[in-house]
C-alpha cells in the first residue's frame, strides 16, 4: 500500500472483532516499529505481546479504572458526545476487545538521555500504527495506563528499568472506520515566524 | 511508494545539498504530518518551517554551542566515532547545510493533558519524516535545541505557550544514505510477559 495512502487514512480503531492476530503479522508491525529513529539509534524500545484473555483483562481493568476515575471527566469537556460514547464501550470492552494489545517501553538502561526518551519512542509506535494499517488492521494509540506505570507493569512483569509508554490494541475493525478528522496545514504552519500565515 | 519499503529504509540524513524544498513538498509532508493520532484528536501540533538563512543559521549556531557544550560528551561514550564524526561535520555545517527546518511544537492551550503531549507530537514528526523519504528527502529528528526551549523560541517567535519538541532538517541527500542498522525484532519483543522470549 502507498505510504500516503496509508497515512492519510489512519485512525484510532476502538471496536475490534476477536479474529486473531497472527505472528506473521505482529512480526511485521514490530519490524517497522524497529525501523523508526531513535537517539544516537539507541533503539531503546521493548514490546510485550499481549495475546492471553486473562492478562488482556488486566490490562483493560486497569485501563477501565482511570477512565472511570478521572480521565473521563478530563476529556469529556473537550470532545464530542459521540467520540466520549464511543470511548465508553470501548473501555467496557476491555480496550473494544481487541485479541492483542502491544504494550511498548522504554530501556531506561540503553543509554538514551531521558529528555530523548519519548522522542525515541513514539515514532516507533507511529510506524507500528502504520503497519498494522497497511495490513488491514485497526489499532490505536493509548497512554493512560502508562500513568501507573507500576500496576501495568506488574500485569506483564516489566522491570523497573523499562518504562511503558504506550498500549497499542490491534484488531480487526468491528466496524468501518471512517476517515480522520483533521484541521488545514495552513491553520497549523506558520513561514520563518510564528504568526506569519504559511 | 509502498508504506513498507519507506519504512524500512528511512533513516537519518544529515548532511545535504542545497536544492530548495518547494512548498508543494512542505505541504504533502505537513498534510501527512497532521493526520498522526492525537490525545482526543486535539491536534496540538504547530509547525515553523524555517527556510531563511540567517534564522537557520541561528538555530544551527544554537544546536552548535549545544553539541560543543555538552551533548557531545554525553553521546560519545556510546557512539561509533563514524557517526561521531558525521554528527560533528552536520553540526558544523549548520544542520548539514539542510535548505529547510521544520520546527515542531505544541500548543499548550490545545487541551492535551501535560502527560499526552509528547505522545501527541512524535507519531506526527515520524509521519513527516516518512513524507519526505517517500518523497525523496532526506530529515533527521533532533531534539537537542528543545532542551533550551526559550532561545529556541526567541529565533522563531513562538509564543510561551507553544513548547518546542522537534527541529527536523530537510533537503536532498548530499550523499547516498545506507540502510538503516537495526538490531531484530526477537531481540526487543517478549510473548505475554517481559522475560518470555518471542
Amino acid at each position: 500500500m502507498d505510504l500516503f495512502d496509508v497515512v492519510l487514512a489512519q485512525r484510532a480503531c476502538r471496536h475490534f472483532t476477536d479474529d486473531e492476530v497472527p505472528d506473521t503479522d505482529i512480526e511485521r508491525m514490530l519490524t517497522a516499529a524497529t525501523h523508526a529513529p531513535s537517539a544516537e539509534n539507541m533503539q531503546p524500545w521493548v514490546f510485550v505481546v499481549v495475546r492471553d484473555r486473562d492478562r488482556r483483562a488486566a490490562v483493560g481493568e486497569l485501563a477501565r479504572s482511570l477512565w472511570d476515575g478521572g480521565a473521563r471527566s478530563f476529556a469529556a469537556p473537550h470532545i464530542g458526545d459521540r467520540m466520549l460514547a464511543s470511548i465508553d464501550d470501548s473501555v467496557s470492552a476491555g480496550f473494544g476487545g481487541a485479541p492483542a494489545l502491544v504494550i511498548v517501553g522504554a530501556d531506561l538502561e540503553s543509554g538514551v538521555h531521558p529528555s530523548a526518551l519519548a522522542a525515541s519512542i513514539f515514532p516507533c509506535v507511529q510506524n507500528l500504527l502504520l503497519a498494522a494499517a497497511a495490513l488491514g488492521y485497526g489499532a490505536a494509540l493509548t497512554t493512560l495506563t502508562t500513568l501507573v506505570a507500576d500496576q501495568l507493569r506488574a500485569i506483564v512483569g516489566l522491570p523497573d528499568t523499562v518504562q511503558p509508554f504506550a498500549v497499542i490494541p490491534i484488531g480487526r475493525p468491528a466496524r468501518p472506520l471512517g476517515p480522520p478528522r483533521r484541521l488545514p496545514v495552513g491553520t497549523k504552519a506558520h513561514r520563518e515566524r510564528f504568526g506569519t500565515a504559511w
